[in-house]
């Protein structure tokens, strides 16, 4: 019997432990420190008990940190402090320069696991959670080479069992490439509800006139801003420059519309278009 | 029998066709002055016929008009100016105010309806046809008062064929909603595609680390440039409003990331957050 404690059980948190639930001879210890989330979990099946930090972390041959990451660094450090050599940490966060600097000097770096996977939804909590949210996607794994071997092998066979592939990149790249394709589109959705919102003095409209294009568009901004808000302050080096582009793209567009340019728009959109190529 | 002639047999038209050629006693003519379209329409099967667009206006007794908003108005004032009363002519173009004022003096108005279908995907051409692509979704029609009273009857009961509602707006009031809970978000998507395929040098990492929610995000930035200069330059007035609000939403997200403010970034999320009670 393998002992797994997931510390937050939200969106992340929540999934990982639902399915690790359902293998067999693993059993899922669950700590979040909101109380009402306790509840939630404990009423939807995600976890086969939930227990305090300290009993979560005496008990586990694995542990789990699916918090924000803000919250995240020293929810990591006093794991570590306690941390035995049976025993396998990973973090699920959506950044990973910050938590890999705030442990490297840490007398048991070895025992932990920087990891993200590569899925979510627009919701949050346990009641967010739901199986096989991993199954065919990606996972990130940093700096492997300071995490011990078989510490490393056990995590990516946490990850394999959740049905994603592992890949390996450097905490710093991890941010920049994740601001690209992955922040900045949090942003880029937030900022267009506001501006509907904002400027259509009849939401009426926008739920008669809404079609799927604009559902789809505007889906991230349902997200979770407790989650993402330290997401974008850990990784605001990135994101700054990315908006920034981007800002300067929506200018750049605006000018050739205002000015009947109707050549630069066309080749504004079909430049836009290789994103076809590079993703289909 | 009715016979129902639709001009432009890419997404919208040829969408129309296979649905409306798979109604019983429904002969469906296709139009398309792009000699590849007609081929293709004719190996799909999306027309009953492929005809030039005398023989379909001659043979009509509902003539569909699916063609870019910047051809519609030209392919409308000749359609309407040999039209008989007998027949009814529909326009399915993304805006409104252009078509109706270049026709509101025109002799034969009354046998024009002028309709906008909520309904599309992020692909174009007869290849993108597909049945039920209208089944659930809204229908807005503009000026119906202006409408012969058994053209706007037959175009009705043509709409509900397809699955579809209809809404009655005046056309300003559509260009103005449409700007914001349509045509905006395909630009939001544009620039971010745009800025990622800019910023991102190692384009094998967009494929390796998109997910979903990228994924959904950038989505319309495959859309037709073809199909939507038109529609951005038919609309720029209201979009330009729409694009001056989005820009400076994001420059004030941009200075609470650069200045640390935490509380900014959250408020700015917990309003967008609103687009939830407004959608679901």
């Amino acid at each position: 019997m393998t002992v797994v404690t997931v510390i937050g059980l939200g969106l992340i948190g929540g999934s990982i432990a639902i399915d690790l639930k359902h293998q067999l001879n693993v059993k899922v210890l669950g700590v979040d420190n909101n109380s009402a989330h306790q509840a939630e979990a404990k009423d939807l099946g995600l976890v086969h008990e939930v227990v305090s930090l300290e009993e979560g972390q005496a008990q586990a041959d694995i542990i789990i940190i699916a918090v924000p990451v803000d919250a995240a660094e020293s929810v990591l450090a006093n794991v570590l402090d306690k941390v035995g050599t049976h025993q396998v940490v990973l973090d699920m966060g959506s950044t990973k320069g910050n938590i890999c600097k705030a442990v490297e000097s840490h007398a048991n770096r070895g025992r932990y696991v920087a990891a993200h996977p590569l899925a979510g939804t627009e919701f949050s909590g346990p009641k967010a959670a739901i199986r096989h949210l991993f199954q065919g996607k990606r996972n990130i794994i940093c700096e492997k080479a300071k995490s011990d071997s078989d510490a490393l092998a056990t995590a990516v066979s946490v990850i394999e069992s959740l049905g994603m592939e592992t890949y390996y990149l450097a905490p710093q790249e991890h941010d920049r490439h994740l601001a690209y394709v992955s922040h900045l589109s949090h942003i880029t959705s937030f900022a267009l509800s506001k501006t509907v919102l904002d400027i259509e003095q009849d939401e009426a409209q926008i739920f008669n006139l809404a079609s799927t294009g604009f559902a789809s568009t505007v889906r991230l901004a349902k997200s979770s801003p407790s989650t993402w808000a330290p997401i974008f302050q850990k990784n605001k080096d990135h994101l700054s420059v990315a908006l920034n582009n981007y800002i300067k793209q929506l200018i750049v567009f605006k000018e050739a519309l205002d000015s009947d340019d109707k050549e630069g728009t066309l080749a504004f959109m079909e430049d836009a278009n290789q994103i076809i190529r590079v993703l289909d």
